[in-house]
């Protein structure tokens, strides 16, 4: 039973961007509703700004319980009071991405007919979120972020924040990312994206208006992501071969072992929470995201002159944006003369690392932004 | 249109076993039929005959074309005159695994009813498959085999037959191969595995008797097989982020990369060949592949006394199947005092490499078996 006290997506905090966005693609979207959250006080010269961007399957409700679904904040060791996004001395922001499903415009809100949009919507990229991020941060009449902060797709966000706006960007500190998706990335989406399509309810695109939804395909996307976001050490020490509420395998195609379970239970529970279009278009943004690509292949000519300050965290079992994909984001940096830290933590919980308890992680973070807070003199 | 010279399944060379074959689950099946194929004369003394045992898509058409597919050899690189595993010298035989879908009873057989087994087909496991071969050698009145060889899935089987009848075994080769599945492989399988029944078009298992088939599924298991088959080196050099057929990105969910495209293509032309029940029951099979697990967690209790000679082979690259877990089975092998020779293969191609074209690791397959025959007086 729905709690009474949950509210619908359409009803989520949001602000509807005064102008028409310009994508990538060469579209235009009129009427784009931005969906946000804030935590902490905005102080008098508006310098404590702090934007946090989300991964895949994140949402604006990074530092709250998602006042949608119930489940609580995605990032509640990192957002809060004394925490290292401290909320009694930073104003923090995030919003739900262009794209997604927790109400911003995506796939799954109303087209300009007054019909879902479905696979209608325009197929957008990294820079279009940013853009919209940009025109959102504009509207709040906010002139520079502190920081803009995330990890794993929200990590590239915070990448091109600082090429598109870098004179509006004081920090960046991108976590656990890349700036080019590799071919084994985008062989694992694809594999995502076509199990959704191959779904008979996903019905070409148009499930929503025809009632349906695409769960089993969107489950099985979920599964095969989820493998990727954890180390094979982790798997191994959390589940092993352990089997599952029974003392011997079963003969039969059901959950026997403990890492089948985890992975359904991951696969059916995503269903309820997430748009199976909304997976196609921001899996897709990642799949087009290759910043050096813009710059004729040389990624430090992205950086050249900026004026922001770089702290860059990878995990030493990160296999989905591995280290190696950081440590180049990094030379880039050095070689564009830019301020940059970086650090690898060692760390055998794989790219999920990035959301879990990792004291040197969270010290090194907060001790980065305490830092700059006082180089910038943050009141 | 099907080319006229082809055969169907039902009419491959293949040999009924005499009496019914005992399995793990406690079931019997009757009437079980073995395909296969052979290559190179029987000696007088039927000293040189080679099992070579495929992986989880193979078939027994590893030396020549498959008659029913038209696919050339699978190994062609290994089996031939003069190649390692050389036809003027030795007697080599392959079969199609119980629980196949070329022509071995499995899913896709008929079952005692007159009607496709689908999944009423009894849960298998590697050791059910050895079973299934040993029988099949006894029915050829061979007594013992000079070598028996597979990579991957065919590795297992390799060591399996080494523990159930090391009396029988002169020597075993095991290639890029596990002693037990780890939490990520089973993971990657179970992927497959809720793929496959996801599609509506599965109809419970029972698609062969509604004359259906779920394509879509299990091409999606492939694709997310086919991932975990090349190291992320390999995909780079093949394909990193180059395009399909075009200058830049469409902006849809078209193939526009290289990498989609190749794994659609691996997907697709998949379903053509094989069955889903099939790969159900044979990637479930090698899930509950745990020899250790049969001997209290002891590996090497597994091979006490052994006096098969064993030569193992690893890439790498391989993070299907890494090195660490074939040095396992060969520190095992070494602590029961088994003789033992080991080689971990430098290269980037990942899992798939024992298929590929790697000179040192067929010349040191054909060494051993070239110095184990002189040992065993192969005439």
């Amino acid at each position: 039973m729905p709690d009474s006290s949950r509210l619908s997506v359409s009803e989520v905090r949001h602000l509807t961007l005064p102008a028409p966005l310009p994508l990538d693609c060469g579209e235009r979207l009129e009427d784009v509703r931005i969906a946000y959250e804030t935590w902490g006080e905005i102080n008098a010269d508006r310098s404590n700004v702090i934007l946090v961007c989300h991964a895949l399957t994140g949402d604006q409700f990074a530092g709250s319980e998602n006042v949608v679904t119930g489940r609580p904040a995605w990032w509640p060791r990192m957002i809060g009071p004394g925490l290292p996004i401290d909320t009694d001395r930073y104003h923090v922001i995030a919003t739900n991405v262009l794209g997604g499903c927790m109400g911003t415009t995506g796939p799954a809100s109303t087209g300009p007919d007054g019909k879902p949009w479905g696979t209608r919507f325009p197929v957008i990229t990294i820079s279009d979120m940013v853009r919209a991020q940009r025109a959102f941060i504009d509207a709040l009449e906010i002139e520079s972020l502190f920081s803009v902060i995330g990890g794993s797709m929200g990590g590239m966000q915070a990448i091109e924040w600082a090429v598109q706006a870098p004179e509006q960007v004081f920090t960046s500190i991108p976590i656990a990312t890349s700036a080019r998706h590799s071919a084994q990335n985008i062989a694992f989406y694809e594999v995502g994206r076509q199990a959704i399509m191959a779904d008979s309810d996903w019905c070409d695109g148009n499930y929503l208006a025809q009632g349906k939804r695409p769960g089993r395909g969107l489950a099985i996307a979920r599964m095969a992501a989820h493998i990727t976001y954890v180390s094979e050490t982790a798997l191994k020490r959390k589940f092993d071969r352990g089997l599952q509420d029974r003392d011997k395998t079963s003969f039969s195609f059901d959950a026997d072992f403990q890492v089948e379970s985890y992975l359904r239970y991951q696969g059916h529970s995503f269903v309820d929470r997430f748009d199976a279009n909304s997976y196609l278009y921001v899996t897709r943004a990642m799949d087009y995201f290759d910043l050096a690509a813009r710059h004729e292949g040389r990624l430090a000519d992205a950086f050249r002159n900026t004026p922001v300050r770089f702290c860059l965290f990878s995990f030493s079992s990160d296999w989905h944006y591995p280290p190696q994909a950081n440590r180049e984001i990094t030379r880039a940096l050095a070689a564009a003369g830019a301020e940059v830290s970086y650090l690898d933590i060692e760390t055998d919980k794989g790219h999920d690392a990035f959301l879990l308890d990792e004291p040197i992680y969270e010290n090194a973070l907060a001790g980065f932004l305490s830092a700059s807070a006082e180089r910038r003199g943050v009141a």
